[in-house]
């Protein structure tokens, strides 16, 4: 399918500021053209020979931009969202989670990661980079709903293995266009020395990037340093898990040393702010990632813990906190977190081709309905999406050249109903 | 007008955690039976001689609940949304919000208060606590709206007088049903201990009480004991300011005396979470209100500050940041929340007869949109709301027994591309 988008504003990302008007056309999976509006001659001229758009859309005047990516989830959960909430943190993950998650099939996963894959189309997040229990049923989900994802590992001490994690990687990078996998373990806190150790020789063997949950919680940093005499940043780093870079989810409590390990070896932080808040995790030191050039995406973290979703939500809470945190109203820009949430996850999550608006690229994105009043008058549109947007705004998601939502409906290849109805009946028989 | 909802969701916050299946009846401006399903025979005992529905609308088991309250607003400031943001307080205020301000007329601020209303309506705000510099010209806005409004006295060293706050409280309190006025002023550090003792004896003669924005920032307390040796709350108790109760707006940065002098004038906090991060102003210390038995409400604030006027952002931080603030993923329950969002603050506003869903009270109604993946599975709605809700759930929002907001259209009375054009002249103009 080619659809021809006209009188559209456009934020390409690729200079976050500038918004002007014009047209973008796609090919099949593809961003052909993007720039000012073209006459019919232009078209002749500056479109791929014999293109012509299955169907025009006409903008009027709202946004085009690239989709948010969600840079850090566990979609899976979706079914356990306001199971159970506040409660202290190891207690909430004791009796309400685990027990419940040791009762999931993969079945049962596949079919909860299509609410959330609804739940992302809802707030204009093409991507997401997914940590959770079952890859291959996971990326079937995915694959069948056409929504792009990044699969990542989940290895601890209690499921999956090194050869496994080996297994899906190899597998699963060559699975679908939509699907890549990413090799990551749960956490430093819930895999032995060995294990790590030997999940980083795998990952050089592969020279690939290796990702994991870091320095979420002020305990899970003293234990480290009890157990290793180091953070978990300086450990990992000190057995060569971040030869080949990566990225760390969460980054909330971390040293002098970690910041410099960041740097020096070109480590994406994933920062889940709903989430740090929701279970009281802390505020994640963002002013100083951005001061140090670290690249930092956003995610949402799972259902159960956040216990939204949404982009916006998160943006927000990623600039005000940060404000909060350094006592100061003009700590990261809003435009600093705008960028975060379109090109700093599509770098963590290595999709390249997915980052911004431009000829080549994966017609991954979104429409920005600009005809509400919390988008009104035009002062700055870019602080306004941070500032005053909702996923009430989110007009369309597209990706890789489908639009799978559109004005409240979903894509009719989506049985929307059958979902709700699984999700229910999975948390009514593990409950 | 007379409405009948059936095959609802009830959500009456009479007890916030009770949802049940039912049925809910209007007549004129109020709400003649809200309970289980009835039968025809049932209508004609339990509803009012000779009631009869000029409209069934079928939930299809939405959730029906009282409207949010928004109990501290500058509505009038939503043109200058976004024109300045990522500064310093200061700055902000002196370089970009005061020199704007000082061009609006009562017209502009007319305009732009319409403009809040429709986010408003969106949102799912059935009333909101208004101080702004024109409470004739707003007023009017609000009436020719359908829009329930308190006024709120705006006095300071630079504008208003105790005379005109006495004159708007005698005629906006007679002006329209929906409309109500109370006294207030701006902030201790923005008036004179004669002003202030003046405005006092003005709030004696007439039993009232009185409202202001209190110790939002370290400086403004800091301030106060400076001038007067005593917090703001102590300072304002001692000169008489809260005889007949109150409240304070933000109330941040408070002593142990502040609290028992809240608790034992009977004032309400309004905090306003969104617009303290944002500012970076801090975290208000929402637990011990709870646990003093304080009455709380919710505000959005003003569009400068926020940017966005909507509840679930402040709902989730209200509890968000309580938790961040006191280490503990327990602090402040979700339910707590929605209480002070609605209950907590309708009785901030004295809005007593629009609380609770109940036979008598005020038909401020909204529909919650249960048909959208972020409220799914079913595990509890109540808290859905408060941790997964969005504006884009809020399917109908009824003021006074008019449904003004519908399925994402606004009433047919309402000309929203005038209020937006009006808006983008008025920045223009200003600029």
């Amino acid at each position: 399918m080619n659809i021809r988008f006209i009188s559209a504003r456009i934020l390409t990302m690729k200079d976050e500021e500038e918004i002007y008007e014009g047209s973008l056309y796609t090919q099949d999976d593809s961003i052909v053209y993007v720039g000012p509006a073209l006459t019919e001659a232009e078209e002749a001229q500056k479109l791929p020979a014999g293109y012509k758009p299955d169907r025009t859309i006409d903008c009027g005047g709202n946004l085009l931009m690239p989709g948010f990516k969600n840079a850090h989830a566990h979609s899976g959960m979706s079914i356990l969202r306001s199971c159970a909430d506040d409660m202290p943190l190891s207690d909430w993950l004791n009796t309400q989670i685990f027990p419940r998650e040791a009762k999931l099939d993969a079945q049962m996963i596949a079919d909860a990661t299509k609410l959330s894959v609804l739940e992302y189309l809802t707030g204009g997040m093409t991507a997401c980079f997914d940590m959770y229990l079952t890859p291959e049923s996971e990326a079937q989900s995915y694959k069948d709903m056409g929504y792009r994802a990044v699969l990542c590992g989940n290895l601890n001490n209690f499921s999956s293995s090194v050869e496994y994690t080996e297994e899906m990687y190899d597998k699963l990078n060559h699975f679908d266009p939509l699907i890549s996998y990413e090799i990551g373990f749960h956490a430093e806190y819930t895999c032995s020395d060995e294990l790590m150790r030997s999940l980083s020789d795998m990952a050089h063997r592969h020279n690939a990037p290796v990702y994991t949950h870091l320095s979420e919680t002020k305990g899970e940093v003293e234990g480290c340093i009890e157990r290793y005499g180091k953070t978990p940043a300086a450990y990992l780093d000190q057995i060569g898990m971040f030869d080949n870079g990566g990225g760390g989810f969460h980054c909330v409590h971390m040293s002098d040393e970690d910041f410099d390990i960041f740097k020096n070896r070109g480590l994406s932080v994933i920062t889940n702010p709903g989430s740090n808040t929701k279970l009281a995790s802390g505020i994640a030191p963002i002013s100083t990632y951005l001061k140090k050039g670290i690249n930092v995406g956003i995610g949402t973290d799972g259902p159960a813990s956040n216990n939204c979703l949404d982009m916006f939500r998160e943006m927000f809470l990623t600039t005000g906190l940060a404000k909060l945190r350094e006592e100061d109203a003009s700590a990261v820009d809003a435009l600093e977190v705008l960028k975060m949430a379109t090109v700093g996850s599509a770098k963590a999550m290595r999709l390249f081709d997915a980052d911004v608006l431009d000829a080549g690229k994966a017609a991954d994105i979104i429409m920005i309905d600009l005809n509400q009043p919390n988008m009104r008058p035009f002062n700055n549109i870019a602080k306004n999406i941070v500032y005053s947007g909702s996923k009430s705004n989110v007009a369309m998601t597209m990706i890789a050249g489908r639009i799978l939502y559109m004005n409240g409906s979903f894509d009719d290849s989506i049985d929307v109903e059958r979902i709700y109805t699984r999700a229910q009946e999975i948390i009514d028989t593990i409950r």
